[in-house]
């Protein structure tokens, strides 16, 4: 029951562009200022953080069909995939501090440049899978996986700033957890795709618990790829976790939050893990913002070893009078 | 997974006289306004409003014995128990509208006459079953089901205005959901007659699955008999749904809440469904009502095919680039 | 399905000097205030109120090596262990109202003093089981099973106003429920002791029913003991009981913190319970102290036999018109 020795390496990813509701590039800063590295530490982590990357304003970038900003969210993750491919060949468990969820775009596909092939466990309220043709918004977090997923390729029209970007993900692979808001065409996809996806529905059904048993059974029936978590924080109930961007009624208790990543950590397969759509703008009190921002933080301890029964370094020794 | 075609009959009825509190006979309003009708159209329902009953006003209404308002009440019932029985012949899955707890006695009894034995699903925190003589409150939404009951006839007195009514539900065919308020006449009723009752304590000890599995094998060992689903806002936890006339602490929470409709909507059986005891006034910010209702109407659009996976329909095809 | 006619002594405790905010001992009467007195006795119990314990104010009661305010505790630990010798010689289960849990020390004890062997159930955000050599705050309200575990007695220096103490609980009498704040010494304790414990993981993980069932299981093995019930109300989430000196996130829901005492009160082995941390002073508004007030006192009824499903007399006969 000692401190696994875990490195981690963090990228700050304060981008917005896959939205249009200011404040969710203040992420990556907020998280750490309630102390993200310094609790990562104290449980035995080692931390390395990378800073944050710097995406460039562009002039000109008029929606192409339904899609909103796509040469500013091309060039971001471009630049966001470099990043987690470095963090990954420095041999760290890299952390991407969101910003919205279309850096989930680049996330994944530096991870697959990096490792090859890998498993994706996508929690959240939303199943971002809209198609560039299928989207009502246009906002483009709303569409990251389908950008990623290889049987989608012919689904997905030519991009500016995109040709960077080849589809790394097998559908197999990919699993849900948290679903309550999906969009008819997210629907026919996982249908179309047989995608595994535990809705929120699932969750009351099996509980969390053996919801977590058959994520992980079903990814590590054959090969067991490193694991990209990919966390919405809209996937936690707005009653904990307000300051996003799109909350949804009926989500995940903080407990469940944490117990997902618990579980995940035990598996000793996670490799990248995305923390996105915190948006301390989005708050209505100092409270709300402080529910949200240490609740992502407490899920992404649980991802490097934090345990609610404690932890004790393995050689302690009690001492006496 | 595309929707079925199911055609749903609206009746509202603003209705407050079966207790105390202004304000509950705002609730077909508040309800309407939050989008039912549009939001049931969405998920392929065909939706026929029929309105809102008028209810008179009698001068001279003094209780009988210790119970309140009967004349006003045992009037208001016939008139809906009327409506229900049109609604029905027309075809219609049928939803009341309240209003408060004492229109159970009126649609159940509408629904009866239309359609002869049926189940009873009784979602709240209270049993609602006290007779005029155990009353503690002489108000009739905590006596409705005494009303209805057949083991019960010989317990209820003569009343005035419910000459019309004969009792129409075996206790056999009752099941409670959600209880945790009883007055010790309404526990001994309950055990005396050998009620299904899951209580909040069963729910905790069974989880709500195992309590729905429960509930529809129960009714369904036998004949599988339509299903009046009378649904009290208060069933779920204050912290939701805070603004009706008495809360209790320990609810259902919001999933658990909306898991009992989907479920009961998968039997195929649901022929009436209550939603009663929104008031509006009983919030104290505008945030309390708006979780209020926006609550009961998810809880009705579970009755009516929404799953939280995700719907589309069944000729839906993916746009290609 | 009746009453058991239940006889319950009542102990007040206001001490606050295991720990450094004011107002928790304020706990007895904000607690008597609620009606936990009459509602005790509107279920059926028969109710005596010892009053509050009064404690001497110390001139001098510097630190002793990290720990605080020892003399005090030490003497108002032999005080309560005193007077629940006295309640249990009257053939009562006793309720201590505190007051911080330091006064768990004196609770145990004097309970293990009139009765022999006992069963603790702590139930607890913390372990509170650092000793006086590990502790980081130097608050003996998180050291107070440490003094009374007779496997720890080594580790244990000599204090001021605690040689009345002898330790009186052994580790495989011991269960925590909850935990979710450890200190790595406390950890290391419990693993080194082979405690049996229940974090909120393992809530998360079996379920409340689960662990309840093997809470009494464990328990109950080889010979049936008294149970000390010793309830700390931060074990419950912050939303629901935040006017609590150390709330921590995470917690029990009403329900299983219900549901706890529930199931205790049926196994009829309930001999003393504690009902502690109970501050009103730490509510940032009257609705928060209101909420964690009755919840203590909610907690406090299901020790004596409420059930949510309701009671009613043996003897009670529906009234016939
Ligand atoms: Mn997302
Ligand atoms: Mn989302
Ligand atoms: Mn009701
Ligand atoms: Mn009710
Ligand atoms: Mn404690
Ligand atoms: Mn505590």
């Amino acid at each position: 029951h000692h401190h696994d020795r875990r490195s981690v390496g963090i990228i700050g990813a304060p981008f917005s562009r896959g939205q249009s509701k200011a404040g969710v590039d203040q992420g990556p800063n907020v998280i750490r200022a309630a102390g993200l590295l310094h609790r990562l530490e104290q449980q035995g982590c080692a931390v390395k953080d990378y800073g944050n990357l710097t995406f460039e304003e562009l002039d000109h970038d008029e929606p192409v069909g339904r899609v909103k900003r796509v040469r500013a969210v091309g060039s971001a993750n471009q630049r966001l995939s470099k990043a987690v491919q470095d963090v990954k060949k420095d041999g760290h468990t890299a952390v991407v501090l969101g910003g919205d969820h279309s850096l989930g775009i680049g996330s994944i596909h530096g991870h697959a440049m990096a490792v090859g092939d890998l498993s994706v466990v996508w929690v959240d309220a939303h199943a971002d899978i809209n198609t560039p043709l299928t989207t009502p918004t246009g906002n483009i977090h709303g569409q990251s996986m389908s950008y990623v997923l290889r049987e989608l390729q012919s689904k997905i029209p030519v991009l500016p700033n995109f040709s960077w970007l080849k589809p790394c993900v097998s559908a197999k692979d990919l699993v849900y957890i948290g679903l309550r808001d999906l969009d008819p065409a997210e629907h026919y996809i996982l249908k179309l795709l047989g995608v595994k996806a535990f809705s929120m529905s699932e969750v009351d059904h099996l509980g969390v618990t053996r919801v977590m048993e058959e994520t992980c059974d079903y990814l590590s029936a054959k090969v067991k790829k490193p694991i990209h978590l990919s966390y919405d924080i809209d996937v936690i109930d707005p009653s904990v976790t307000p300051a996003t961007g799109t909350p949804v009624v009926g989500g995940l208790t903080y407990r469940e939050g944490v117990y997902i990543t618990e579980h995940l950590c035990q598996t000793g397969l996670l490799s990248v893990v995305d923390m996105v759509e915190v948006n301390p703008l989005r708050g209505q009190t100092e409270k709300d913002v402080e529910s949200t921002v240490s609740t992502a933080v407490d899920v992404l301890l649980g991802c490097f070893g934090r345990r609610r029964e404690g932890n004790h370094e393995s050689d302690y020794s009690l001492p006496e009078p």
